[in-house]
């Protein structure tokens, strides 16, 4: 028996958030599709934030309700409020990424709301959702600046944990952990995430890496080892922060299926499929910098997916 | 007490392996200097290849004199053969590097010799060794391709340990254990340094990774559970594989101390003056890829070095 491990593409939202070219819906459409064709089943799809805060999806729900309603994928979009999360269920979309920051500091700067407002917000998601769809959309409550802030520095690990039982006793179905800005180290992320899982139960975490200081695959393997089974990733390594130029972004879909796969779990991802789709996405995106290892290095050539190599 | 790891910097030697810019032997002494200004007391300054094969190594015994003789580091210098160790010793560094391969296929092709022609020739290393230099030239013992190899694919890790005895017995004071072409995952790593430092006993073994493939740091934190506390880098990532053009190279020192650090291991290294020298040294080399990316996205506003952190 091989045991899984999940990956969510993030590009689409997460990727698409600073990058200087406005993707048109088709290919944001194209770019999910031809992930789930290459066995990624879980994607971010878009945001529903206001149009006026970030051009780059003022198509969310067209987006949102081709790639829910045709594509059949676990679409999820991120809502940074009731409003953005009543769009993203009206659009049919199967899960609404809800963000809040564990640094107070970086939600007034991000939300414009203290974190006590955001939980409240995410209440009135929680009864909006219950009263309109409930049992076909599940809330996700993203934790962003788990493992540190740019602006506050350090972040109390009993703050990410009080937001977790908080998030998990409004209603929460699944917890996502983030390290926004790139200051979780392993040693950081095996105690907190460890923490995070016996809080969670049986509900799914899932930890949101960014490569920015070259620990991002280092910080998997850890959370690997504290138990978490699901991780954000974006193609290419999309995602850069705009707070430090030249920074990488997401840990890479492709290096972090491979890493996943080398270490025994099966993710049921093709990479050359991947790949393929990457150089699609760099031709869409001319003058961004684009992160990851394998799409220039290579498979290694005793690589074989865990599934095959379990046989 | 804060526990120590180390680096050994090897960009003199691995980094500029492969560049187009032969660097004038003052430059190359600059950068030990100050890689030694910096914290960092371990660096392979050069190596003794023929220079008909590498000339950027025409100047080895220049460098190698003055680096051993006036910075006062620990000067190694790599040896592919026992030529090449009469030339490092004479020059008076105090370590020499003798490489093969744990795959006979990239032995073959690397050194043109059989593995055990390989060794007879680190035997009689020794022998030139206890006569000229007894007890001032310490031999490391370098296994390249430990995890994998881009001729033959897999290596058996009872080929790698079979070496690594071998080595011991014939009196190498050190092993270092490289994966050359960057196959090695965190799991293979755990398992096969475990081994090696049960066989390797009170003598130091490193690990020289390269993250050609985006694991190298992932790499490193399994080492170090496993009980590895010396590392080979280089700065800026220097050190690309001439069979995977855009394939980055080493670690890279700056983010490898960051990490070490991170997890609360003293290495001693100041990484401001790292990236200071990077500068200089990115100047010098007009036209190369350069890796690593604290370089980019600068330390966190949290990091503290371990020696203070801990007080």
């Amino acid at each position: 028996m091989v045991e899984q491990a999940h990956l969510r593409e993030v590009g689409p939202r997460d990727g698409l958030q600073m990058v200087g070219t406005i993707l048109p819906a088709e290919r944001k459409i194209d770019w999910c599709r031809r992930t789930v064709a290459a066995g990624l089943h879980r994607v971010e799809v878009t945001s529903f934030v206001a149009p006026s805060v970030v051009p780059q999806f003022a198509d969310a729900a067209e987006v949102a309700r081709v790639a829910a309603a045709v594509l059949g994928i676990e679409a999820s979009a991120l809502a940074p409020n009731l409003k953005g999360a009543e769009r993203a269920i009206a659009s049919g979309v199967a899960a609404v990424n809800f963000v809040m920051s564990a640094s107070e500091a970086h939600n007034l700067a991000n939300v414009r709301r203290s974190r006590t407002q955001s939980l409240e917000e995410f209440a009135r998601i929680v009864v909006h959702r219950d009263a309109v769809a409930s049992g076909r959309v599940l809330l996700s409550g993203c934790i962003a600046t788990s493992f540190g802030c740019t602006i506050a520095g350090a972040v109390p690990e009993a703050d990410v944990l009080e937001i977790a039982e908080r998030y998990l006793a409004i209603g929460a179905d699944e917890l996502i952990i983030a390290d926004t800005v790139g200051y979780a180290n392993p040693a950081q992320v095996r105690g907190l995430m460890s923490r995070i899982l016996s809080i969670a139960g049986d509900r799914p975490v899932t930890c949101h890496f960014h490569d920015t200081r070259g620990l991002g695959l280092a910080n998997v393997v850890s959370a690997l080892e504290a138990g978490v089974r699901c991780f954000d990733t974006s193609l290419a390594g999309l995602g850069g922060c705009p707070f430090a130029p030249g920074a990488s972004g997401n840990i890479d879909t492709e290096d972090t299926a491979y890493l996943l796969e080398s270490l025994g779990f099966d993710t049921g991802v093709d990479i050359a499929a991947l790949l393929e789709l990457r150089r699609d996405v760099e031709s869409w995106l001319p003058g961004e910098q684009f992160g990851g290892n394998i799409a220039g290095a290579g498979l290694p050539k005793t690589y074989r997916p865990a599934a095959l190599a379990a046989r």
